[in-house]
């Protein structure tokens, strides 16, 4: 474990940003819009080290097969002041019937959106990137 | 207060939104590249109705006075399954000497960074847009 001594932070493996990943259920999507990112918390699941979520009809899905859009996650304690988060950055796609396997993979997954709606379409973050810090007490 | 029945969400006020923001100190800040976001958790402070926060130069200064960005706070309870999430987007800019009154002022901000770093600069984010909902147990 290697901590920059001037700002406290420790570039997390990639291992660690999967486990991390795999523990939470909630995250948040910014999408790019040429402007000022969409953002927007989101229930997600993890098939892989592809980000899976549900929809519906709406900005994330009109940008999906558009642009990119980056996940974050993240745990923030403010008594201590330390924190962690993990940012998964690429591109943003449906999955459609067209691609049968893998939406059947991922229908099996366990997403339930807290809130309501029938977001029957299937979005997935196919990552270029992984990434986490975790800033600890100095 | 008017919830939407179909998914349990509120629309939050303008005002609601800004007592949430004057209430935490932590948040994410996303920031348009064209592809996918930059997205980073930063500590700011609330300047009427702008967020500042600083920052040593990197990213986020290079992107300031160039593009859009946008600002989240949120508040998730996976017990409840409820939570809240107020987004403010508009223009980053850094605030410089040239403009002293606003410097002089952001400077007394308790604006202080979990992480180290001298964080010299001050960036502030113009709101173009501030909403708010929360998700309600259905």
């Amino acid at each position: 474990m290697r901590i920059d001594r001037r700002t406290g932070l420790e570039v997390l493996d990639i291992d660690t940003c999967l486990e991390l990943l795999a523990s939470e259920e909630v995250g948040r999507l910014a999408i790019g819009t040429g402007g000022a990112p969409l953002v927007v918390p989101v229930n997600y699941a993890l098939d892989g080290e592809t980000i899976v979520f549900r929809t519906d009809p709406g900005a994330k899905l009109d940008w999906a097969g558009r642009g990119g859009a980056t996940f974050e996650i993240d745990g923030l304690d403010r008594d201590s002041r330390t924190g962690w988060s993990v940012v998964v950055s690429g591109r943003l796609e449906e999955v459609t019937r067209y691609d049968a396997a893998t939406l059947e993979r991922v229908s099996r997954l366990a997403v339930e959106p807290w809130a309501g709606g029938d977001k029957q379409h299937w979005l997935r973050l196919i990552p270029g990137s992984i990434t986490g810090r975790r800033l600890h007490r100095r």
